[in-house]
């Protein structure tokens, strides 16, 4: 057993329930089938188990620093070693057109593959993550040239990807973003001019810091691509004065040639409680310690239209986020399929009427109370796992649906989801991860067992890419109003067919919860209008976090309902190891609306009454 | 302002709230007033500032290990000499007897002071904790030469304690102890009796492996004394066949001299997530490292009757119990105080109105989200440190208050309270210190921020003396229904006089509150009627930690309204530091039953259910 991901829930998720293959009547899909999907989900469970998992702990012990004798920064040989290997078998340009030398998957399959990587090494897996959601942003918003130079060498593995948003006083309000670009007035040098400077536009030179930038500096790339955020000269102030700039490592002729190092350097790594793996770092454009004297700038190159940035960027972003998601639903997810096989192999105590001392001690899954870590966990990370792969399902939607309708629809979906795909298993699956810990009681407090990692590591995912707070105000300030309310709707009719389908089946339970659902969601809508009924958005946003929570329990509850579905229209399974599997299903769905949904009243009263108790709090009586 | 505790809420929570300067009419105290309290918090305060906090970070850096050469135990110099300091205060005996060169402080204001250390390094702090348990241990169940051989030197700060129960196989089933002991024949030696024989009574050799000892080997103090389980040969199977004997690190004679080595050696060390400071060992007893061949054996000395060591160690397990919650507190209170002093400094976007990109930043505190964490983590911290407190204070009336009935009624309510006092804290204080990651944002989850450190430590706390589901098996399974539930009534009672007190508030919200606990107090003693209607204690045992969560929480409230109704009494503060003070309490009552409270009724609606989707989930499904 894979103490990885289920493939067992894979195929569930991917086959059954999201009907995965029915894509390959697409077009764009038209060369796969059942066989190519699982190729490829068995090539990354074999690279994930084998040139993954096995240095997890080993780069966490040993995080990257920097060389005092040349500033370079030494990562442990393992991680380039996998990220080869990853990259040999094609996976960084899964979902990338075949033009790209891509595969061509559907993104939920490309998705699939990935959360392989991110629960056997979250942070070795993230150098290609971020390689992947960069090469997108240049595929989307690139000039051919920018994508021939260098996402091309992306794919093929050569060179490695960053974003570079936040600066040290600009986090959460990229509105105070400072970095300078201005026009590069110098490509006339030694009598003619720069080969690379037609290939990619005009240049720029830039001038800035930029703060907890993943993959920022190592040595395991030919070149590493910064995707920046600057301000051109005269731009507005705030959000609507950033463009968009490619500033590489090293510049590249149009041959693709690395040439000069470019004046972008290393200030500082960051080091972390978790994620150790992947460097964190303080670069500095334009100090002008690469270039000749009176030559400083970091040579970039801007993408798409002046001031647009940050739309371009967040077509990243919601990338990123849903990544993150998924991210923290793996590290929940192993951290569940670890603490389920210690349980099943830690003898401890006896049952509660055994008074018998000589007797056998019982494995500790036979527990009531390890029972109930274990089924949380597994109702929070198979939960999360599905909801990630329905976004990215969405995706594929919105790229290659029939009709139009069909793919606004699924934008409108994956505009509202996000937030939720991206807060919820940063929340739960870290809950996830701390009942792990509990389950290996004394023992998984230590290093010598892995789950004290996980829940190190998946600590940051409620901060990184928009932090849980800002998801918050993303979900109430912006995407349940936008478009008059359109994607909130499209959610609420989704959500209302699954519970049309609940209602009619044959087991009393499940029509139970699809009612308590159905309830839910009314009052969630309520909700909503109550808030924005308050004329005074300070007021409405301050219940933007319990609202997030309430709304991202609601969803969860629909994505069970949905899988439960599956389950009753799978009928009675032929072996004892189907049967069990459904079983589970059918357990964890119980639990969650059970145990979980109900916690979503207490949230919804205090948005009904529109509660401003800690926005009332004055500083001072803190 | 100090970042480890609130001096003004001390001096609340101590002398306005608790009324402790009424103890000092009682005999024991009578030589101690207002003044000798302060002077104690005072020293506290600084020792715990310039000694202790300075090296949190450091050992935790830093962590013990094992000298290749000698196999002795590495630690930084700082702890010991931050333990000096505290010993040479005279600290580790402020509760003791004056006979003993104790200050007879109430525990009130022992705790008290000790939660500053806690607070500043709850690493270096256990040494002294584990001595003063072993101590208090001692003291009640050993014998007089017991008590002038190891107490006295513990007090003098010469040797330091330590408790060993678990083993590796016997965690939380301490039935399954197989330490063994037997009686020593060899006491004739040289031609005559040895001189140590006689003062400690009679000497066994124990044989065995005990696991997760916190201070178990080092060399900061000139001795360690072992409290440890073990069985006498013929002793019966299970719990009621454990003795407990006293093993120190080095023989000692009587005039207190230390004399040759135990057999007791050091067998490794455990690398924990945090709280790496304290040296957790592994440790061997009777492996005959350092004794002549053939006389194997660690030299221990019975502490009571035979077989009745399990009692005698809870004597020192529920003052842990307490005292881990006590500490779970501090690390949560730390964390809050620290984000709380980043949350004004650290300028980060604007008001939701503000769309003036050039207008100056807001100090994050201003923001409602930010808020809500910093309240939030208030209304956590600043309820347990009072639980904790009424606990100690419970400890002073069980010793002396005036008459026998009132000593019984604190027994009970320290009886049902201890499981509370223990994991609530361990629970939300945690919960808290997450929040503080979380007002940091990205700098929170690096380690060049302190509050990432206190949520790696603040994790063990749910697990060690008694984890999460132990305290709740403890709560519903024991002490609800001991002495035909006269704990649970006796809690009732209790927060019965609070309610009726607050329903005679001149605020409608207090009064509201009041009718708010009273409901939730009249539900909690319904379910636990109707759990315990089941007649199947395994059903019944199902529902404990959600028990043990929603009487937690009802507890909390319990303790919010009495610290309002305190509040109320003390009239309008004729100060602005005082006004924001009590506002500040208002707030954060009033926080905690409109967001904290409500979430009982979705626990209590599953007790009251009999819910058991957990233990009905058979294993092939998970």
């Amino acid at each position: 057993m894979s103490r990885l991901l289920s493939r067992r829930d894979i195929n569930f998720l991917i086959y059954e329930w999201l009907d995965a293959l029915e894509l390959t009547k697409r077009e764009r899909y038209a060369q796969h089938d059942r066989e190519t999907f699982d190729a490829v989900l068995d090539t990354a469970a074999k690279i994930a188990t084998d040139f993954f998992a096995p240095h997890n702990r080993m780069s966490d012990a040993n995080e990257p620093y920097v060389v005092v004798e040349n500033g370079s920064v030494s990562i442990i040989a393992e991680v380039k070693a996998a990220i080869d290997r990853f990259n040999q078998a094609g996976l960084v340009a899964a979902a990338q057109d075949e033009s790209l030398g891509g595969m061509q998957l559907p993104t939920v399959i490309d998705k699939a593959m990935m959360a392989y990587f991110m629960a056997a090494n979250c942070a070795t897996a993230a150098y290609p993550f971020l390689t992947i959601g960069n090469a997108n942003l240049i595929i989307t918003h690139g000039s051919q040239a920018q994508v021939n130079m260098f996402v091309k060498p992306m794919m093929a593995g050569r060179f490695f990807g960053t974003m570079c948003l936040s600066e040290p006083q600009a986090g959460s309000s990229l509105s105070d973003v400072k970095t300078r670009a201005v026009l590069d007035k110098c490509v006339e040098k030694d009598g003619g001019k720069r080969a690379y400077e037609d290939g990619y536009g005009e240049r720029y030179r830039l001038f800035g810091n930029k703060m907890w930038i993943s993959g920022g500096e190592h040595s395991m790339a030919e070149n590493i691509v910064h995707l920046v955020l600057a301000r051109l000269p005269e731009a507005p102030a705030g959000v609507k004065g950033i463009s968009l700039f490619i500033v590489p490592k090293f510049l590249v002729d149009v041959d693709g040639c690395i040439g000069e190092r470019n004046d972008v350097v290393l200030a500082g790594l960051n080091h972390k409680m978790g994620y150790r793996g992947t460097t964190n770092c303080l670069l500095n454009f334009g100090e002008g310690k690469h270039r000749p004297q009176g030559e400083a700038g970091a040579i970039g190159y801007l993408v798409g239209a002046p001031n647009q940035g940050l739309s371009a960027m967040f077509h990243m972003m919601n990338e990123a986020r849903i990544g993150v998601g998924l991210g923290a639903t793996m590290l929940g997810y192993t951290g569940y399929l670890h603490s389920l096989d210690y349980a099943k192999n830690r003898p401890q105590g006896r049952a509660p009427l055994n008074k018998d001392p000589l007797s056998a001690q019982l494995p500790i899954v036979e527990h009531a109370d390890v029972k109930r870590m274990l089924l949380t966990q597994k109702s929070y990370v198979e939960g999360a796992l599905a909801l990630n792969l329905y976004c990215a399902k969405l995706v594929d939607d919105e790229k290659t649906a029939a009709d139009v309708a069909a793919k606004k629809t699924a934008t409108l979906l994956l505009d509202i989801l996000t937030p939720i795909a991206k807060s919820w298993p940063s929340q739960w699956c870290l809950e996830a991860n701390a009942l792990a810990i509990q389950v290996y009681g004394g023992y998984g407090y230590t290093r010598d067992y892995p789950v004290e990692q996980f829940y190190r590591d998946n600590r940051l995912n409620a901060i990184h890419e928009g932090t849980h707070g800002i998801q918050a105000l993303d979900l109430l300030g912006r995407k349940v109003v936008m478009h008059e309310g359109a994607a909130l709707k499209q959610l609420a009719l989704t959500i209302a067919a699954t519970v049309q389908a609940a209602t009619l089946s044959r087991e009393l339970e499940t029509e139970k919860f699809a009612n308590q659902l159905a309830d839910t969601v009314t009052r969630l809508l309520h909700v909503t209008k109550t808030l924005w009924a308050i004329k005074d958005v300070s007021r409405t946003l301050a219940s933007a976090t319990t609202y997030l929570e309430a709304f991202g329990h609601t969803v969860l509850a629909w994505i069970w309902l949905s899988q439960l579905l599956t389950v009753e229209k799978a009928g009675e399974p032929a072996t004892d190891t189907e049967h069990n599997f459904y079983r589970g299903k059918r357990q964890a769905a119980r639990y969650f609306y059970l145990h979980e949904l109900p916690k979503v009243n207490a949230m919804l009263d205090l948005c009904d009454a529109g509660d401003t108790t800690a926005l009332d709090t004055k500083t001072e009586w803190l």
